[in-house]
């Protein structure tokens, strides 16, 4: 089954530009093994994750990443089955926090800064499709 | 839970319009702070306003508003839930009532005078969505 | 409440293009002032109009025209709620007979003759939507 | 094409019962003839009708009551094509206000007293849904 | 492929009982040879018949039909695909116009006289489903 | 009532161009008097004709064409109300078999051969959509 | 228009059972005179109201509420058009937290405790669908 | 995933009832090994049967049986995936053609003796919810 | 937010009755504490668990619970807003595999043992619905 | 009646580029006698074929295909009547594995590497309907 899982997470501890290349890169090595896809969103000390991928293998990378300590607080922000992957051509991308994003973070958040643990479950996926097309991406 | 909240109201006495600019600059410094937008229109002798953000945010505000006597008479008109804001990029807005607009505001009317209290609720949305789209802004 | 009432009425006696001028600037005078618009055909003898405002004033007009003896045979065709108004920018415009219009007025023809008393209601509404947008407009 | 129309309009001077009864007893007689059944309510000095039957036939009835000096300020309050009658078997039905229908006014009116005017137009379809089933019937 | 054919036409000449009787008699007999079931309607000088069955079959019974000299002015009312018969046990039922299906034939009536030939789809299709559940029959 | 009928039969004995071309000629001449619309396909020996306007003048078309020794085996395939005509600007128009339709014919085949019999009702009208847009006529 | 208005707010100080008797004797007569109807809910020291009547009256009266001491920190939490009331017969009935109406509570609440500043639109709605068919009604 | 297949095809010479036994008691001892479900009608020499359980196992047994040579003629009929088992508590259920049963299969048939292979899809799934309910079973 | 969360996981080493019975107590304890509810199904040697309460509270328990060791293999099947509690009055309840609900196991099982990891989402629904009505609870 | 059938299989044994172009040369010739079309995949040793067609065509072509022995493991993936066809113009189209394709394979790819016995039936729709607009046919 075609599943994506949508999570966040708050950074532990301080997280320097080195860290986030280290998982991204992990992440792009590891994912393309097991067709895993997604994109990952780092911004104001949270990360936001969409895994997509086959049920058995989102789950066994989803329990494998909440043993990482670089990140606590996990919350499961939205699950579904899919018909076609939205990252089909990234093992993982990264979303960056350059101004040129601003716009598109403030359209969906609840607050002032930017906070996917408010967010709802119709808004996260507007916000996933909104990416896909029109964001300028990092690595 | 991000919301979009809709009410009308009478200016009070005599509005000149160094008063409208004096609500505009304070809106946009406040709103900025709790992370709410929105669009104001003055037309008539009435205020329309779409206010967008943070359910309590959205709600503290109205109510703080309540206490301003520049204007009375307020009526909620619309309230709900939305995935993504409208008026993202504005902390306020502020529709003129220039003769550009005119047309707008006709297409809408119910009476010959633009009358937001006497508007439909699909007719407010229907509103608002054309305002974002094709309208010269003012502040 | 913004509603709109179309209805079908027979010319009485012989209606010259003089009495359809008079009908026209009248209803520009009138319709301006209590905030209704809308759209008058003619054809084959028998008139077709949609009158949009609000619902007071549209039936105020609709019942006054009534007395009117330039016509006779009134029936209510449709009428509804609307959420925006179809012709916001004209009091009353004119749909003519030219040779141009021909093609339109046989598309939505129950008959070989424009009746607009047989029409249904969905194909009336397709009509007006198809008038708005390709039709050539006399005075 | 079996339509309904539904209109209100007020009392001109004052009615008495006989006047009622006259009415509904003239009612009968002609609706019958042309197919025409449907129900009458008054209450707050307003008449609230519904006419079901033929467009034409119903048109028909519709502009002569127009003449009838009983009444004044007639209002279009809704008209649409059905599939069956409402009220098949009743060439014309009083809803009487007594005790017993009070309630069912209550539920439906926008303002304390029943006002037909202000209804909207699925509000006056779901109130004479459920006067066919729940209500008591003079005449 | 399963479909329904409902037509009306007219009695041609004087048709009595006996006429009746021998129209069907000879539905009976033939329609289960070729698996067709319906339900015939006699009032108010017209027949109005669904019949039910194989594409093929339906379209070579009502042909046939054509030539009876019994009646005329035949007019197709309704054709569809249906998934399952409504008059699967009756190879063709008679509704009789006994006083007890008075009502019903009201409901559904244009106008004064039943004269299906003015009926609406919807108004056909929900009149046979209510003469399937309610109604009492001939023959 | 604004209707579409869709039938095909068989061409009886061998028809000649000459033959096409008289249908042809005589269906512009008749249906124009009376304001049926449509489009005739000849293909593979089986005629397959759509016919819109009144359901009256329709049905009294259809039932004359029935006469025509010209065709044998009628089939009825469709029929329903419209809420505008597709060949609003023919009175008959007829779609060739050249090679340049070939295509679109095969589209829509459930066999080899083009055969409306068994075609479903889906997709006659996806096919008549078709043909109107994107075929080249004859006549 | 008729609508409904739904707010929380919380009790300001110590409120004892005469001070909801009190509000309650008021709103009694009060939304009387005004056509007001609806349902207050105390528990958890947070007040629930649901509001429905006439928009310019739940408007008057929701925004003179506001100036009531005896509550704070008011939030509107839904507000749409209705097509019937559903507290028809009560110009304000109070729900009280007796014990038979804990698993009502439980059974919509997000948290162990009644809050309902954190349900969501649709669970409002739901709840108030099921106060009226299933709950005990103090005074 | 759980689907349900449904296919039809024709007895080979002369199968008795113990043949049909046979087939059966094998059935119900393999299916519940693999846990498939589902139920075989027999009616007019054509066998219907519906299989339910997981995509793999019911995709196995269906081209097993092909190369039984008690049948031939095998035609997919419907292939979808389900949420729940039908026949969930019978391992293989033997719908008979007893008396009893006529009525039913009439019901369903386009012609005059029972065709799986000539019925829709939709027909096909209401004529399987239908015995389900109301159904006697053999065996 | 008010949410659902289902997971299934695999018993580690040998559970007896004295372990659930542990879980379930622990589980009555500490879920009032934060007003979460819910379902334990343990079947095949697999937990299935629905999990309702406030996103963050639900989230919070179920990354708790990945460290018990007494499961592994965890797998979230489903995760969505839900507008009221299924299981609003048992903070934790055991379905027991009882010979009783056998039944209600095997009509929503893909293979012949209860798997729920094979389940598909809407099947999941469909279960949990079907366990709050019919079921025999143990503890 | 128009349908698809969607089936997987595997390679048996080694399968050259020779064998493969055996394959499309006869399912061309043998295709476009009985009106079939449809496409062909090939990849990760895996078939995935669509066939359309008249259902007795495709079934019988289906149920001969599985005699072929340079396949194995077929397994039925989806199944449904169609309106029109989607490979109209191919007897048999051949989707390569080059390097242009990837993209598409992957974006539907439940795992890593292409398998079509995993994907849901609306992935399924969803891939193809994709191939027939952006891929490069071979053959
Ligand atoms: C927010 C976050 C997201 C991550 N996403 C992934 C991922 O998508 N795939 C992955 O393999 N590792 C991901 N990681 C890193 C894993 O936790 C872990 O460090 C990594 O898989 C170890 O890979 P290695 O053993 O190959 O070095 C993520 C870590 C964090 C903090
Ligand atoms: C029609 C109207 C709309 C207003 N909208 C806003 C608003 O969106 N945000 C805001 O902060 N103040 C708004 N105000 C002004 C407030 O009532 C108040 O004057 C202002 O928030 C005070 O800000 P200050 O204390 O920073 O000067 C509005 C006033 C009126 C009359
Ligand atoms: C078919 C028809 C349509 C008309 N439409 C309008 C109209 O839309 N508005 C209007 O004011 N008068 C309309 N009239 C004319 C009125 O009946 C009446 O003559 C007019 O309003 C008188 O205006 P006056 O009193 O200002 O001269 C119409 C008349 C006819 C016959
Ligand atoms: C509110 C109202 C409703 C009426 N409804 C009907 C009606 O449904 N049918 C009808 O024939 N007359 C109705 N009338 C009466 C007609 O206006 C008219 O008096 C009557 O048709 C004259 O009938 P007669 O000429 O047979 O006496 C109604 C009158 C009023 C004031
Ligand atoms: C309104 C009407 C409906 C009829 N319906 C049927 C019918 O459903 N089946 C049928 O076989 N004959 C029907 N008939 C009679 C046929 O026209 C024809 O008389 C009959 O099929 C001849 O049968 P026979 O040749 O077996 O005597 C109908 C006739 C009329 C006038
Ligand atoms: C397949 C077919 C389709 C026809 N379509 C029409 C048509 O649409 N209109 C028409 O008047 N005649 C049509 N005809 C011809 C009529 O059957 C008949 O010959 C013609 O109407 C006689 O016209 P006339 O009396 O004016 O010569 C069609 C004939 C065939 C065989
Ligand atoms: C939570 C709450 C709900 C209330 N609801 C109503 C109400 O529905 N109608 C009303 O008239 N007063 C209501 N009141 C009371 C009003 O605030 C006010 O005290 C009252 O209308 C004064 O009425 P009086 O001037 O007639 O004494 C409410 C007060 C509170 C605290
Ligand atoms: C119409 C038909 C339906 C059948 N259905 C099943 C079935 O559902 N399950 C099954 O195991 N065998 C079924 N069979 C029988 C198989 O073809 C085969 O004979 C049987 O599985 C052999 O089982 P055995 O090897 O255990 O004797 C069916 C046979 C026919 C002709
Ligand atoms: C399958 C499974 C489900 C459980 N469900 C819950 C639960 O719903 N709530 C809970 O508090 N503990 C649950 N537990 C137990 C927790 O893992 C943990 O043992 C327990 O919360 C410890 O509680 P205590 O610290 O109060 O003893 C579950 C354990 C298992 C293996
Ligand atoms: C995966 C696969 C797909 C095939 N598709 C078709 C097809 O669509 N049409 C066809 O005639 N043969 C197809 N074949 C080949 C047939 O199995 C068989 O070899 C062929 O029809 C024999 O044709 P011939 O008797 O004309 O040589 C396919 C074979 C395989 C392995």
């Amino acid at each position: 089954m075609l599943v994506q899982l949508t999570y966040a997470s708050r950074t532990a501890g301080i997280l320097g530009a080195i860290d986030v290349k280290d998982i991204l890169t992990a992440s792009k090595r590891n994912n393309a093994l097991v067709g895993v896809t997604g994109a990952l969103c780092l911004s104001n000390g949270i990360f936001l994750q969409q895994l997509e991928g086959d049920k058995t293998e989102v789950n066994a990378l989803y329990h494998r990443l909440l043993r990482d300590e670089r990140h606590r607080d996990p919350a499961i922000l939205d699950f579904s089955e899919i018909t076609q992957r939205r990252f089909g051509s990234w093992s993982m991308g990264l979303l960056s926090t350059l101004e040129e994003n601003r716009q598109l973070f403030q359209k969906y958040s609840v607050t002032r800064d930017f906070d996917p643990y408010a967010m709802s479950i119709p808004s996260l996926r507007a916000f996933f499709s909104e990416v896909v097309d029109n964001v300028r991406w990092l690595g």
